[in-house]
């Protein structure tokens, strides 16, 4: 610690040095001290690039505090601020780096439920009998292609209304359009739903309303989320977004990945529809979601819940 | 708005610029768009130099999501994290570019009472009768050094405890330590108090938390508030500070100029001390405050009370 420094007074020239300064190295914990003395820095630099005015500057305690006053044990502002800001993605991204091949992560989002039932595949996870049918098959390899079985595939998506069932408890079947399969002895896996839908992501509080003063739409472009593990793997945290879907170039929440993009094929056969299981059904959607999972290196996946 | 940019989806290379091309310019609040724009850019920059796990980003959240909780009408948390990070000394500083010789300005602080007393020179803003007593006095000048008449000085501090009234609801008398002062024909205001004591911000909280974090402690440098304000000139929000404090030069918030730190006398006189309005007491301090004001050029002085 520099002793000129640390006893100097503050000013405006010298902002940042004089805070990060009482910063007590021989006390503090180190990684937070290194964090925050990045914080010092990155933020000064914002202030004195934007010079707000004193009103501003409580305009932002404000948005802060009302963003805190929001968050509940079902919601949860600040990780939706971090969503629509990319700050979500890009923490993602620098923990995700896999080997080319591999299947890429992309956001986790504020619905999953850790306490999912696990279904036979082939099962149908739409309870609501609303959207369009959907089959969805895949395989789960390693880098190398080979095929895993035994791999979980975690699915979740909101119902064709654009919401998920915990944003509407005793509206929505119990654990409608989620459910976990298990990969057979070929590293297959099969499942049914309903063709994923666009929905905005809660913009009834202040990130909403933040989004509205910066001339941004709420909404995610149509997706299943999808987490794939297997033992000695990398967990995949993922999507399977709709190609066709309007929001694709603009999801709000920055998750659209090129690799994540999936293949869905219209089929227009009763026949075939009544096969895949959706006896009645004029059409169907076939949706081919192959996984590729690398070794791990002793990390651990994590899957938080607010 | 770079078409290419617009459409391209987010990596970790191109994080900012992806997130920042949302912006609708046609739609969005000019200033809210400029500085949520360099807020991303910094916010990025920050985490792509501490590349932070998600437990940390997690962390992050977290603590977040407990200063806002922390937050109530009498509370105001994020005003306190704002402060120990320099953040509303550095806003202030950028606000209140004085020309040289006028007094500066610095923290407000959470404890400001708008509505406080208007009291005759000379009374005692003390009336829990405990601490050491002390008179001040002072002119308030302009800056060719003018005398300014009718000009009103409102000061407060902590009890000699090191709390404000409005901590100690019902422990504390009601208005202790509070007060509004107006400068007679001569531009002279004086009032009695007791010798301002260094004192904790409230540290039984997330910020709390993260200065010991810090290895730092959260004591303010002894001082007494002052907002100094006169028609036709720029509004004053100071302090007096207290020489002989052992937290002088390491205010937790970062409060201390030199020209602030104020000049303190022991009188160790009965006689003088009850001259002052100190009957029976073996000594007084006696500190002299002037101030001195800026011709205002139409900004409106902010006073923001949580
Ligand atoms: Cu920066
Ligand atoms: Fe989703
Ligand atoms: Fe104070």
């Amino acid at each position: 610690m520099n002793k000129q420094t640390d006893l100097a007074y503050f000013t405006e020239e010298n902002s940042a040095a004089v805070v990060n300064a009482r910063i007590d190295k021989t006390k503090a914990h180190p990684r937070m001290a290194e964090v925050i003395d990045a914080l010092t820095r990155h933020l000064h630099a914002f202030i004195k690039e934007v010079e707000p005015t004193h009103e501003e500057w409580l305009t932002g305690i404000k948005f802060l505090t009302e963003t805190g006053h929001m968050c509940t044990e079902w919601r949860q502002e600040f990780i939706l601020l971090s969503d629509i800001l990319g700050v979500s993605m890009l923490v993602d991204a620098i923990n995700n780096r896999r080997p080319s091949g591999a299947t890429e992560n992309t956001i986790l989002g504020p619905f999953y439920v850790a306490n999912r039932p696990m279904l036979p595949n082939g099962d149908n996870i739409c309870k609501d009998m609303k959207g369009e049918p959907c089959l969805v098959t895949g395989t789960v390899r390693d880098t190398e292609g080979r095929l895993i079985p035994g791999a979980v595939v975690d699915v979740w998506q909101t119902n064709d209304d654009g919401f998920y069932d915990v944003q509407q408890k005793g509206v929505q079947p119990e654990e409608n359009m989620r459910g976990a399969f298990t990969t057979d002895a070929e590293g297959r896996y099969w499942f049914r739903t309903v063709k994923p839908r666009f929905y905005p992501i809660p913009d009834d509080g202040p990130v909403g309303k933040l989004l509205g003063q910066l001339g941004r739409h709420p909404f995610r472009a149509a997706h299943i989320h999808a987490i794939v593990t297997a033992e000695g793997y990398d967990t995949v945290i993922t999507h399977i977004f709709e190609p066709n879907c309007r929001y694709l170039r603009e999801d709000t929440v920055f998750g659209v990945k090129e690799s994540l993009v999936g293949h869905f094929e219209k089929v227009e056969d009763t026949l075939e529809a009544a096969e895949a299981g959706f006896d009645g059904a004029p059409f169907f959607w076939k949706v081919q979601a192959d996984w590729v999972l690398a070794r791990s290196h002793g990390g651990k996946a994590i899957v938080h819940h607010v």
